[in-house]
């Protein structure tokens, strides 16, 4: 029995958040079903922004209501407040995810207030779901600029150990520690990383890295190696950040499965149907870049624990 | 004091193996001055194949008799056969590397040998250095193919640590590790890694990854983990493998010294200096494809370790 190793899909957030196609529903929801197909069950479908801020996401409630329809498939959504997450709950999307900065820097560009400020928005979203009556929804607690920022330098690992404590305290039931910068190397986030296994052990952590300086595949070895079982990843590596000056994308899915399954996890994902599916969303956003370097040179002869899924 | 790590530069040998443009012998050792200003030291400055083989080393001697003349520089040469050898020999090239494969078809592909004959040819080529009189000439003894073979598949582990056994018994003065057609992962790396340096721990090992899969850095990682504090890398990931089909190059230098001095290690070298040189070597080759990641997307705020390079 090999170990099993998570892979989300982030793309239709992260990825979308930063290209220059507005990308129809139906598309949005095949590239979901695509992914499912191919093996993967979480993915994070869209983002509950106000609409005129990332008009991609106008039409988040219904990609997410088709997503939530779509059987076998545990979908999440992006909130940057309470009011994006009561309209996730609206919907009896799976799981919220909710992202602070550890940077207070960061915090402030991107959300106007202080980390404090939007670690108490994060109570209030937990105590809003905790009243909920039904399925209990639950909460993933994204830590933004983990490891380091474009505006602050360097961030305090026992700040970011803090606030992943403090958010399990209030009611998170995942912790997605997040490169949103791509300033983290491997010794760094194996440290890191052991620190806040340590602290929250009993909750589920997730790596959220982005490939900006090529350390993105490191960085996951070294979060393996601290215990994190779970990374957010992006088709042909699509995405990244605004703050990120010549930021490029997330990690790329197919090569982290990629990975992963070499290093002998299960992930339960079928690389040759991403690739596949890659190629698909390929023609639906012209003048994208498509990184990655699987879907490039080929599986090995030596790759050897191809999933076998069914869909 | 931080630990030593080494880098030694390979584009001008297997960088420019597979490049259109024919570059002229005076650029060639302004490349090999532009990285020794950087702080890079080993330099495998070209390859004593027969000229007609590869056009672009018909000066091989030329340049390697500049780089012999470069104060502060210990440049190496590739060789394929003794014949090669005696040119390094007869110039004082202070490092002779012979590779050949540890995967027997490769091997037959690529020089028309038994693995066991190339071993063979090696033993020649050391007999021949050890009764030349004056300096001493070290041996590299290159091993291809070690984590799998795009011929062959997968190549047996206990067999890559022989032939490294081998190697040093003979005479080698330096291990060479070689995932020539990028099949390895991180796994594969530090076990095997571990093998080799358990086995000939004495004799300095190093490794040289193409990142045709992406993992490259993730190998470096790994190999570190593994003892080895030496690899090859070219400027701008140039290179790749006549036998690896979709191949990109060579891990890239600059990629690769980031995250070595972000890991703590002491490599000597000056990354900026490194993407100025990069520049000026864009310019000399026209339609190539220059990867790394540094380049694109800057230093972080938090780049610590700066090396101050005296030239």
């Amino acid at each position: 029995m090999r170990e099993r190793a998570h892979v989300r899909e982030v793309g239709p957030r992260d990825g979308l958040q930063m290209v220059k196609t507005i990308l129809p529903s139906a598309r949005k929801l095949a590239w979901c079903r695509g992914a499912l197909e191919a093996g993967i069950r979480d993915i994070e479908v869209t983002s509950f922004v106000p609409p005129k801020v990332v008009p991609q996401f106008t039409d988040a409630e219904e990609v997410a209501r088709g997503a939530v329809a779509m059987q076998g498939l545990r979908p999440s959504v992006l909130v940057p407040n309470l009011k994006g997450a009561e309209r996730g709950f609206a919907l009896d999307v799976p799981q919220v995810n909710y992202v602070l900065s550890a940077s207070e820097a960061h915090n402030l560009a991107n959300v106007r207030r202080s980390t404090e400020e939007s670690l108490e928005d994060f109570a209030r979203i937990a105590a809003v779901r905790d009243q909920r009556p039904g399925v209990r929804i639950a909460l993933g607690g994204g830590i933004a600029t983990a490891f380091g920022c474009t505006i602050a330098g360097a961030v305090s690992e026992a700040r970011v150990v803090e606030i992943a404590a403090r958010l399990v305290e209030m009611g998170a039931d995942e912790i997605i520690v997040a490169d949103t910068v791509g300033y983290g190397d491997p010794g760094q986030v194996r440290r890191l990383m052991k620190a806040v296994v340590a602290a929250i052990g009993h909750v589920p952590v997730a790596c959220h890295f982005h490939d900006t300086r090529g350390l993105g595949l490191a960085n996951v070895t070294a979060a393996l190696e601290a215990g994190v079982r779970a990374f957010d990843a992006s088709l042909a590596g699509l995405g990244g950040c605004p703050f990120a000056p010549g930021a490029t994308g997330n990690i790329d899915t197919e090569d982290t499965v990629f990975m992963l399954e070499q290093l002998g996890f299960d992930t339960g994902v079928d690389v040759e149907k991403l690739i596949d599916l890659r190629r698909e969303v390929e023609n639906w956003l012209p003048g994208e870049r498509f990184s990655g370097a699987i879907a490039r040179a080929g599986l090995p002869k030596t790759y050897r624990p191809r999933a076998k899924v069914s869909a």
